[in-house]
């Protein structure tokens, strides 16, 4: 991981005031399957729990190592960057973000120095004076008629913008494939063109556009080697059912 | 909302044999956050149940409107273009995108026709099977270590990607401040030199570098009218408490 790790290691997930202990699970869940780990809870209402070992359902490792602070403030002693997740932004003068502008922020400063992504209370979320010690606010983008995110569902879309942010993180569509070359798709054409005319579908004599229509049809698919070879070998064994055997093909 | 909601309206989010009955609440809440309203279950164990109405907390009309199939097939009726979230990406040949690419083709779709966005069971994920009656996968980048995402939390994942794409959907950053005109600003920063020669803090014969990094941490903070007035509010009041006063400023 190198650098990625390094950077993860920076930033510390901070809830305030949760009321609810099943919460508190499923948020450290949501920040390992990201692969975040530092998790500080201010003033909990209950914690430890057994609501919030079940929840976290394999992440309890981020529950026994978390941070237990009865204020804000000491929650955040030696960070550098702080950015508050509300609901909407409040009439003040911070930057605001979307959770995808806040994640690049954070990463960049997590090169360098300990930063926290800063979460409030499930039914109220962050009080103006907690938003006040943070110098970012991130806002998730939501149906203005139901905003209310659940408090881990809102930790997971962040600590998933992170993720997405890192700038190791390959996407996934990066999945090697090992496509067909193109001699070995205009073979397989030339075989399919072949047995179609053998087995009467095709008239050479009046070809319309059917070839068009399945080079089209193929393209859209991007035929890998493995594939390339079972068409191919479908073709060949369609071969030997030819009228002379007696069979019908279509 | 006009093109917007009719694209969301298109896209229906399909829970196969979902176990836990909460897990189907917190979807439909996940889903309600992001403006979704269509959920397909298909198979569930428990439902409807009290446990799933308690995690919904305000979007049981999602329940309520809810439709309940028997197979995968019956919930596909009609859709054309089916993506299927997987925990990883498996041995097939199917193309694979990671959320903000899954969101972008879907929405493509969804313009003209009915899409589905499919997950598995909680324990073990989509089947084979089930996977292959998509045509695009979706995988959403994790912890290799540990990348089991909560049920409710990949479809808040995938629900906000779809709410980020929507093209009318612009950055919360986009709040309008009433920010200080250049001359505004030029009229406190030549305040604030007077004041702080007056208070002594600054010798107009060895004025050093001290204005040009006042301007540079002014500028970073990019101030708003209020502000301002504010600060020039402050510079008035600090000049009152000028040396012949008896009293020392610094």
């Amino acid at each position: 991981m190198g650098t990625v790790g390094h950077r993860f290691e920076n930033i510390r997930i901070v809830l305030c005031r949760p009321t609810h202990p099943g919460n508190i699970g499923a948020s450290a869940r949501a920040m390992k399957t990201m692969g975040l780990s530092r998790l500080y809870l201010v003033s909990p209402k209950h914690f430890p729990h057994p609501e919030a070992t079940a929840r976290a359902s394999g992440a309890e490792d981020v529950l026994e190592k978390s941070v237990v602070c009865e204020t804000l403030d000491d929650a955040l002693i030696g960070a550098q960057l702080m950015v508050a997740v509300t609901a909407r932004p409040r009439d003040l003068s911070h930057e605001v973000h979307d959770p995808r502008g806040a994640a690049r922020i954070l990463l960049d400063e997590a090169v360098r120095s300990e930063v926290a992504l800063v979460f409030g209370t499930e039914m109220s979320g962050l009080t103006t004076e907690e938003i006040g010690k943070c110098q970012v606010i991130s806002t998730i983008p939501a149906n203005p008629a139901y905003s209310s995110l659940n408090l881990a569902s809102a930790v997971q879309v962040m600590a998933y913008e992170l993720k997405m942010t890192l700038p190791e993180e390959m996407n996934p569509s990066g999945k090697a494939l090992d496509l067909a070359t193109f001699e070995e798709i205009e073979h397989f054409y030339q075989h399919l063109e072949k047995t179609l005319v053998k087995i009467g579908f095709l008239d050479p004599e009046e070809p319309k556009r059917l070839m068009q229509r399945m080079r089209r049809l193929f393209a859209r698919s991007r035929l890998e080697k493995t594939e390339v070879n079972i068409l191919r070998g479908i073709l060949r064994d369609l071969s030997k059912y030819s009228p002379d055997t007696g069979n019908e093909i279509v």
